[in-house]
């Protein structure tokens, strides 16, 4: 039997749903959420909603709206900041509002800054414990703890496959491969992404909307289609992306020497075109990080099929893998998988996952992980 | 944040607790735990430890030594037995010693008793609660309810492979897929089965022991070899299933049409024969499964490669599928995997599992279900 959980990680867990709240709404900024605990009551609450507003910390002591208690609490999801950015260093607010206990999840990844704050309040005589639900605290942080440590976009490739690596049958049907939670899973990190990617065949195959549904809400992030020579603009009818209510939201990425006309074309649609070098019969991905970290993009989620996935997988162009499987099997040599011909000769040559987080949706599970280089 | 679990699911998950203390040793019989509960105490445990001792529950009044006292609670993971076997009816112990309250986990998977037992109790006027931790209670028991259900043995099949579904390298390099916690979790499968099967491919390749290795507990189940012309006796050393301390427990399976000299050979070894008829160029599984029942075999671990695998999954010749799936991906076409050419037009082809469980390994996962028919 697992023993019953103490308190820190109670109060540590709830100010990991707080942060949780404002999901995907903070970029560039990271999730954060903080709570102030007095005796072994929850008094204030507060999470950070985006960038610009204030932080977690200052949010609860707004909240609280008075002095804490001697012997007050604050829990806090990541290390505070001890930076005067937007908003005023929250390290300062910690040690001015007089409390005198502070419980840390995730220490600050951005290395210039890691363990700062905490001295500061350790200087301060404040005192500080760190690394309550450490991993969960950082694993709400996977782009932003990409983005300030490499200051280059997370770029996440997700696919869904059966147990024996088939991501449709043999006639290209696909629909559906996994179950219905585990699609709504994809829906909730398509919201956590600030954009995704596809390529033109998944246009042209299914037109999707590439939005996130979940519940009332519709999101649109910033969408990218790979379409190195435009064929989505030289189909009968124009895919959704390029005439929908968020067309605005649509980037197409083709190659410098796409067809003038068809450039023209998009354009027209009131959709985005970035032109790109290419680097061995593909777009440069190199080119495209670069573009996005321009553009304040943090984060792509790219819905990959089995050649995508192939070739980021085997070129390590993406930096985190979602694989969805489902609990059964094709059995179908003809149904796409992944693979090139590499002629593995030792099992260490396969390409590995680190970090790597469970989940379980009835019979399918995710399997996720940062892609090892 | 989930709730605390409430007595009753506490107290049962103790009794799965003793009923596992005897895994893999009850066969044919279940594994069953019991406890007896006065106010918030436990006052005696018993679990059943083979067949032809005692039950359960009749093991937890013998340790309680006394009669139970007013108000005591029993807890049980299997509805109690209510026919005389080689022991007596429990539903009569119960009766007899005063108990007043029984809950249950599973009911009695066998048609011709399922729910007879707690109809006596109730008769009898014992208050009965039934499907505490209901599922893992069933879960328990995967081989004996297979077995009292169909009056066959549970044919179970085990693999590992990569996220794309690969079991080798293109070379045929396969140490290891998977991480040691998974590996060892194989073990603990072996331990559970009576019987474990591989081809004769493996045993020429790898030369297994096909022991269950656990701390210092070796255990040897039943070992069937697949090999229909009986090739591993042509290789130039015996293969150690044919010359260990354990030889006894070997048994070859091979077509009627093998050589003499061979069959003379591997007779000679002192390990088994059983010459089996062929069906459509394979060995019939059918009067396999009725040779195992003659033998009282009730369970019968596969260890699958990807060629055994793609036929036992597409002629359901197993009920049960145990897949490992290590996060990594081999991603060469040339890597054996699972598949025919089927040619699949719709997902719905796809070979489904159900009752479906997960267990996680750290970067591992295992994946195992009922393989539906």
């Amino acid at each position: 039997m697992t023993s019953a959980p103490d308190s820190d990680t109670i109060f540590m867990r709830q100010a990991i749903g707080l942060a949780s709240q404002a999901w995907g709404q903070t970029h560039p900024n990271p999730l954060v959420g903080a709570l102030i605990v007095e005796g072994t009551e929850v008094v204030a609450e507060g999470w950070h909603k985006g960038a610009g507003q204030p932080h977690a910390e200052v949010e609860a002591f707004a909240a609280l709206g008075r002095a804490p208690a001697e012997g007050a609490v604050l829990y806090v999801t990541l290390e505070p900041c001890s930076t005067v950015g937007r908003t005023g260093a929250c390290t300062n607010a910690i040690i001015d509002c007089g409390i005198r206990k502070v419980v840390v999840g995730a220490v600050d990844p951005n290395p210039a800054h890691s363990g700062r704050g905490l001295q500061i309040l350790r200087e301060a005589g404040v005192e500080v414990e760190q690394g309550i639900l450490e991993d969960e605290c950082n694993d709400l942080n996977l782009i932003f703890n990409h983005w300030i440590t490499n200051g280059t976009p997370l770029l996440a490739a997700k696919m869904a496959m059966t147990l024996d690596g088939k991501f449709a049958a043999a006639s290209g049907h696909s629909q559906w491969v996994t179950n219905e939670a585990a699609r709504e899973d994809v829906m909730r990190w398509r919201r956590y992404f600030p954009a995704i990617a596809v390529g033109a065949n998944t246009i042209l195959k299914d037109d999707p909307s590439l939005t996130s549904r979940l519940g009332s809400e519709v999101f649109c992030p910033t969408r990218f289609v790979f379409d190195r020579h435009l064929k989505t603009l030289s189909a009968p009818a124009l895919p959704k992306l390029y005439s929908d209510e968020f067309k605005k939201n649509t980037v197409i990425l083709c190659l410098e020497n796409a067809k003038a006309d068809l450039v023209e074309k998009a354009l027209g649609c009131g959709v985005g075109v970035w032109m790109l070098p290419e680097d061995d019969g593909h777009i440069d991905w190199s080119v495209f990080r670069a573009r996005c970290a321009e553009a304040g993009i943090c984060g792509v989620y790219i819905e990959a099929g089995p050649t995508l996935a192939t070739e980021v997988i085997e070129a390590a162009k993406v930096d985190y893998l979602f694989i969805y499987k489902a609990a059964k099997f094709l059995s179908d040599a003809a149904a796409s998988g992944i693979g090139s011909n590499r002629q593995t000769v030792k099992m260490t040559e396969a390409f590995e996952l680190a970090d790597v987080q469970h989940a379980i949706f009835g019979s399918d599970v995710l399997t996720r992980g940062r892609l090892l280089k």
